[in-house]
């Protein structure tokens, strides 16, 4: 029998506030009502809203990115109930498509300001900053960032399926833990919260006991998933998602037309409202089948279709855990990209672009982020390649660099 | 007028102890003896030991490698007088081919044992194990490790400028700095240490100086690179080195038939001894050109022979900053690394490899270890990609797993 | 200024008789009248239908294969007025998006009857034969060849700028040549017909002299392209092509879901309707400044994002020019790549698949067809690339073929 | 046990007459006897002349070329006795390195005169010509072409089986009727031929009687494979040769650096002498099993580790079957396929190439040769694939060609 068009599950109204529309909501919690059903075996569209749900806009001011309300974001397309899944199987998600809306041809690039959200260089790059990119089919360009132009590897930043409410706890203890622990002067993680919960179609009751227990859902979690901000979980890919609870309740959203590897400025993909397309198969007792029993973290096998640079097209970029500061860590993993990052910088200074451009498009051009070495101490080793093939001029190390006149990224205002 | 056969600047005689051979050393010092000259825009050959200086054998034990002694490694081969170079300048080294000996077709990957070396997981896994691994042509496989076989993307481990004495004393101090702090209670950094010091050709004075002043070869440093140990600095590629002494005082060595992202058992590549022919280039003022003032790191542009796997025949397993205690970490690309190597771990047990193969197999297969997300506080999210197609049999998700007889890797005796 | 949604510059009815509708046409003339214009640099979507404008359904008889009017095809869109272009200039089309109507997600796969089309293998495989592809995002499979599911590299079969007159008459002159010249007895080539000729939005005149005049849309030509079925050419592709006439007259149509190169089924790809978005952009004086004054063929540069294979997971069929009957030919890599194709029917044959659905899948699936050696006198040697990972069980030639259960593909009633 | 050095099957002596080296042969015939032994599972090595046994020398005329002696070329090495052998089976060969000799650093790309030779587009450019390619590791490069350097894809341009006598009374009978039938006026086939006939180590009579019957190295033939000049079969490659006479007879030669698709000026790849190591496995009655049975060709599976082009860095150059006097021409892939060579000729010439210079590259560059679609009547339609990163400069067609003093390749004498 002939197959029709696809069954879309959830459809969103982008002129509408996020709160006003129950198929979405906030919060990790296994309490949040189901918002729909999809078949085992079944393929659907679903919509999603931008992970700010509409805050930024297509302008060349990033006020709107300096004064973000963090507590009214990422609205989640879900939960869903997946028919037949239950504790202890995993769930198989094929990406079939993701699209942008034909009407809404364009997306966003920020980096908050350091007092407000901030992002992995903050210290060093307090303001906030944004980049308007405007899509042509496949590719993307920006005219806050001239010069790039390239095709993007759109997927989804959030997906995964509800916590248990032993696995709630868990979460809830453990960064509880590091709030109270850390000796760091800044916000290390997010408790519950209840201002702003938006807990879908719950009743008050519900939505009280979400907004006081349920997980933020800025942090990816090794249990589900979530939001990890992957690039490569694209097209074609396929993601093994472990069920925690009956009917799975699977939620999707914060929609990426492109993102590099660590999408280090936090709001650092270009971010999209659009639709998704996923295909949904419950593997019965998968945890135990493909070893993931203890709550182990999500597997995937990626898309064909990726962006293809060939090797001798990239640059890549060294850094070491010595931080900016002469400062020697052991083993630091993250000090060593945060230098891989300064060096791209400082590479692409040289052609005339200034330090907010280069730190947005490290976040959210395709660059290739490696743990190179981990093992020599006490210096952890990364990489992060550069595709020389998104830029509109030569910028391979045989040519001597020009200052070019390349505008600036909108910024805030004072 | 017809070129003729490469000239070879360094012959190396397996047959001799390390410590004999004076166009070998084992210390980053700028008062190393020149072992030889490089003409600017000369092609050469260059042989090199391995890493351990012959001290590992072709055999089914690792006692060998439990009982190695750590101050007898890294014999490079140089420093080389590259002619013209400058300090300010930066050394362009094409590697045009690297190649295991021809009649010595087989290297070797271990783990340490915790208390003699230690490695990325020596906290789970403690004892020494071996595996040894024959070629067959480009490719490899191991009696110790049975049903894998790959090509080898073959790089050297190290390869470097020497510091100058105002850099080796920056090295010095902040290293010293973090062994004096460091609550850890663990060995975090190998301080300057005159036994088994091979200071090439120098006299007695100067190789007494060099013993107590001499940087270690164990961490690659952003100042030069060093050991850096990434795999994709393969046949083909091109990497800009800072050099920061008259005459560069270029050394290389540690060559690896391939290694994973991360080599992360430390004596995880599959260590061979080899030639490997390299063109050098100098590139007057290059630091300034290349945005690379005042100590940054290298940068490279791979080859273009690297072994292609489709996207959609590798499996990217999700790690977190959550530890194996489920204590939160905030950030630490390094613990999320960590637990993207414990799934890989956890998911081809259920084959009948044990944990120590596995182990084995992450340090040397070609793995693709990425920071996929590293703003999400508190977790930083890593994956690692495990090609398929490496496997005689089928590993993928969709097969059920069979315990197959896998034999065991070389062991330690207690 | 925010950029809004693109402009479709036609919009096809699928419903409606495509004589009907007056932006189409199915023949190369100076004369057919402007469809609409497009400005220097914009960027529009356009609509198009299937290349049999609507003939072939989605069932399991190919009793309309069988009977396809083929005086009735290539309803292409268009012709485009480019504003500016003229001839000698070069038109520069960038392929930003091709995408199947999202409610008619389907295409089909046909293999004309030896009397009405025929095809490559029309001699071997006389019956009409037919497969419905079912699109799932980015992949397809179908119920007539099940086992079998990829990505697609969708692209369009035809694109192009109208001939001159003087093109024109050369076109009817030599075709007219071969076809009173040959000795083959079959069909050699299309002659102006004017029946079900559509001209249009032409006048009665008008199209009476296109009728008796115009080129045919069955085969490519040098001088403009046309009917290229190129498979690579898909998203993100440029395309250069030289301008004929004044305002170029740019046509597009027959769109493709997949195709293997060689399209040798002759209704041989995906064959979709759908739309695509293109960027087009005059290039002045193009011909003299790209080397293609005088007719030279279009070159063109593919886009970034083709499925991926690896090399290690392609079986390549070597051909000869030995027919299959065991003759000779003279430096023919048409006979080669028919043994080609022949080698592979054989090897897919043993897993269960009958010869039409081989037949089908080499026509559609993304098959890498080479010129391997055209060199070595009497035999040119091509070759054939499947790719192994669009089965769903091991084809491999290291694992013994079993016959499976694979149905049949729609054949025509006798 | 550990395995040591490999074994050299044949090592062959560049100094001395290929005639007078018994373990090589320059006829397929039965007959010939074997040269030495190979176990099943083995892998050796096997060294290899170049294919005109040392006529052309390392120099800047082509006067070599121009007189070469096309009656003592193809020395192949072998034939081998492949142990358990016997006719049906299948010889799997994987080639698991090619090396030229280390002291023999250079090759050679040569174009024979439209007299002694010629090749693909020898009516348009009759005269001998010459480039020397220097190798630098795994690139090359030639004093005759500047601005182009790329790392060579090495593989042998010929391997196979022996034939039965009956397929070579097949082989002989049908290339006899092509000579004896052939419109033509140029050399069709090349019947067995006494002279300079290399016969290995058979004594008189049986020499004399391999003159008259045995079948020329020139052409591949379908039942074996033989001088299929792939590019891609390369290192790591595993090719299925059908095996006809017991203990295979199996031989190997015409080492290449590096070939284009199509190889089209006949001495066209870099031809060079060196050393290809192959494992052989015997897979009994594997004609049988890989559908095979009949005298069908060998098929093959690629390497990991070709140079990797990103599509986006390719121009592709259309041709069709319009000749370039105008002449239509009936789904002809190789008149196609020499206009896209013509292309690529007009669009290189524009940078300062003479058109031989191209010739040559076209020859042995990595290009891309595909049969886009074979299907429109009467236009088979072929692309080239011409990579723009081989090139030191930019020959992408966005930028404005500019004529540069690109010298000239060796030419001979008038």
């Amino acid at each position: 029998m002939p197959s029709g068009p696809l069954r879309t599950a959830i459809k969103v109204d982008l002129d509408k506030p996020a709160k006003d529309q129950p198929y979405l909501h906030n919060r990790w919690h296994p309490d949040v009502p189901f918002a729909g059903t999809i078949k085992n075996g079944e393929t659907v569209k679903i919509e999603c809203l931008d992970w700010t749900g509409g805050q930024i806009k297509n302008n060349d001011s990033a006020d709107d990115v300096k004064n973000v309300d963090l507590t009214q974001i990422h609205y989640l397309s879900g939960p869903f109930e997946i028919e037949t899944a239950e504790p202890g199987d995993v769930l198989l998600v094929e990406i079939q498509d993701v699209q942008p809306f034909q009407d809404h041809p364009w997306g966003f690039t920020g980096i908050f300001h350091k007092d407000n959200g901030g992002g992995f260089l903050d210290e060093i790059y307090p303001e906030a900053a944004k980049a308007i990119w405007d899509f042509e089919g496949i590719f993307c360009s920006s005219r806050h960032i001239p010069g790039v132009r390239f095709a993007g590897l759109i997927h989804p930043g959030i997906l995964g399926c509800a916590p248990s409410h032993e696995i709630l706890a868990e979460w809830n203890k453990r960064e509880g833990e590091l709030i109270q622990t850390t000796t760091l002067e800044r916000i290390v993680a997010q408790p519950p919260q209840p201002q702003n919960v938006h807990a879908g179609s719950a009743d008050e009751e519900t939505k009280t006991k979400i907004g006081k227990e349920g997980a933020r859902t800025i942090p990816g979690r090794p249990e589900h998933g979530g939001n990890c901000d992957i690039k490569n979980l694209s097209r074609g890919s396929k993601v093994y998602l472990p069920v925690h609870v009956k009917g799975a309740k699977f939620s999707v959203g914060d929609l990426h037309f492109s993102q590099g590897d660590g999408e280090i400025s936090f709001c650092g993909a270009i971010e999209i409202a659009g639709v998704i397309t996923v295909k949904v198969e419950v593997i019965k007792d998968g945890q135990a089948k493909l070893g993931m029993v203890g709550g182990k973290s999500p597997i995937y096998i990626p898309g064909p279709v990726q962006p293809q640079f060939s090797p001798g097209r990239m640059i890549y970029f060294e850094g070491f855990s010595v931080d900016e500061h002469g400062k020697q860590h052991y083993m630091d993993a993250t000090v060593a990209y945060r230098q891989s990052c300064l060096r791209v910088i400082e590479y692409l200074r040289r052609f005339g672009y200034n330090d907010y451009q280069i730190y947005l498009m490290l976040s959210c051009i395709p660059i290739e982020g490696h743990v190179a070495g981990i093992v020599d101490i006490p210096n952890a080793c990364t990489t992060i390649g550069l595709p020389m093939d998104i830029f509109s001029f030569d910028i391979s190390p045989s040519v001597e660099a020009k200052k070019l006149d390349l505008g600036s990224c909108a910024m805030a205002s004072k």
